[in-house]
């Protein structure tokens, strides 16, 4: 059974309206959010993977999620998996330790279990925020006529990917974006009145926008020459439709892919600029459902993958 | 490193009051309470464990921290790794769906993995509770002079274990007190006002009344001839000392175990009259530290090991 096949199962189940239908990144839960994401190593992380990082990506995908909804971290549960390697432990708790004072956000509990001698690592984290007052802009409010965003850029961690690979040489920026993805927190909380939909861009931009149009019953088109792509990204990939394509369904991002009316433009780059990061408007919502890419004004097909299903 | 020596590393940067120090059950956060408990393949369930029987005792375990602090659940959050066997997983969900309606707690969300094939199964679950107004009771408020008191029978789970393993013949009683644990919801809310401490048994009445007494800063004194055993556990274990301290090192009980000042008897007695469940002291707290074994108005060793750490 796929994730795909296994949620749509939960989702016959999940029937409280506080679970959104299993279609957005978060539970809402009165004025909370609650998010809970695994790693699992082989799958998420690699075996040789730093445990300093391992810890960075656990704690900062699960805020990624938090950012998506504008919402303020509360704190976190660790679920932890000892696998009889007492360095790499106290390693990760050092890691645990910095990413969450990083973001200013305390570890509340959670539980530890020995496993299996030679079983993958595999954690969870659930972390807890506080929702808008304005409420948690969930993925399925986009509206036709609005402009589709993305803060950031996009195809760093695919890029640093290959270079922790080795395919590639590296160069800090992207393998930084690969190991230490950065929760857009402070930008997602600026983003909320502004916004009519919001999620954060984990396992592609293209397939997290196909899973917006989706939950919100409208086509996205995306100007696949408008994906803002990094300097760094550009120093070792040629800017051809190739790159942006790989960009654009690598995952590992964590930028936030919004909906807003046009006339809010001004506000959002007037927020982006106030932070520093840009904020990139890559097409619009249309009546319909799907994606659909523009390339230099043709439609393209559509890639055989849009991006990671785990 | 041990279970216990990496929390001790984790309390170093638990430092938030809401964690409790991680001494305590679940995390407190204003009026919510939050715990989350993992289960493995191979070391908290049998490889040819009933899948219906996995979910029923993934969400029991949790609620069993709820009812310990005396909290209304609210809703949960699965982390669940897909081993691709959709027989499997589609048991699990059923499963899911049953003890979820038993207890009318609504699924919010989680996170679903695939893992490497030959991995054991690992799965994660967050609960959320309302703590009661009065505020949730914590494992650390004994006071010397205290009963100290536990719902139900102690040590069915531990003989349904060997039943499933093929030890000793099944009777239904203990075979579901190991495969379908009861949170104590109702009880452990009705108790809130009358106790000064409370926590689940869940590793061992021993090992558990033992991480009271130290969170407590005091001693208890437990009558070993006082433990409650049910009638389906002395249909085929002996009533002797031997049996007692199996009982109360067994584990997976998920009774309250609980102290309140001898002035309470009478309120626990009636709460427990109404809800036809057995509340029994067993013991008293003192000043000193750790736990006394008393049998037979003699005090007797300690078992070398008080339960179950995983």
């Amino acid at each position: 059974m796929s994730e795909t096949d296994f949620i749509a199962r939960l989702r016959g189940i999940a029937t409280d309206p506080a679970a959104r239908g299993l279609f957005d990144d978060t539970a809402v839960l009165g004025d909370l959010v609650l998010t809970h994401d695994m790693i699992v190593e082989g799958v998420h992380f690699l075996p040789d993977e730093r445990p300093q990082d391992v810890a960075w990506k656990l704690v900062a995908v699960n805020l990624s999620d938090l950012a998506a909804k504008g919402a303020v971290p509360l704190g976190v549960l660790l679920g932890y998996s000892l696998a009889g390697d007492d360095e790499w432990d106290a390693a990760f708790v050092a890691g645990l330790d910095t990413v969450l004072r990083r973001y200013g956000v305390p570890l509340l509990g959670g539980d530890t279990v020995g496993i299996p001698g030679g079983a993958p690592r595999s954690f969870g984290l659930t972390a807890i925020g506080r929702a808008p007052p304005a409420g948690a802009p969930s993925r399925s409010g986009v509206r036709p006529g609005d402009q589709i965003w993305v803060t950031g850029t996009i195809g760093n961690a695919g890029v640093g990917l290959a270079m922790r690979l080795g395919e590639i040489d590296a160069n800090e920026t992207c393998l930084a974006a690969y190991c230490r993805p950065q929760p857009q927190l402070t930008f997602g909380q600026a983003l909320v009145p502004h916004v009519h939909a919001m999620m954060d861009v984990s396992d592609g931009l293209l397939i997290d926008a196909e899973r917006m149009a989706a939950a919100s019953g409208c086509e996205i088109i995306l100007m696949v020459e408008t994906v803002p792509l990094s300097a760094a990204l550009l120093a070792v990939r040629p800017d051809v439709l190739d790159t942006r394509l790989a960009a654009a369904t690598a995952g590992d991002d964590y930028q936030l892919l919004f909906a807003a009316d046009p006339d809010a433009a001004d506000s959002i780059r007037e927020i982006a600029a106030g932070l520093n990061i840009a904020a990139t408007p890559i097409g619009h919502a249309g009546v319909g459902e799907g994606i659909t890419l523009i390339h230099k004004a043709q439609r393209i097909a559509l890639p055989q993958r849009l991006g990671f299903t785990h």
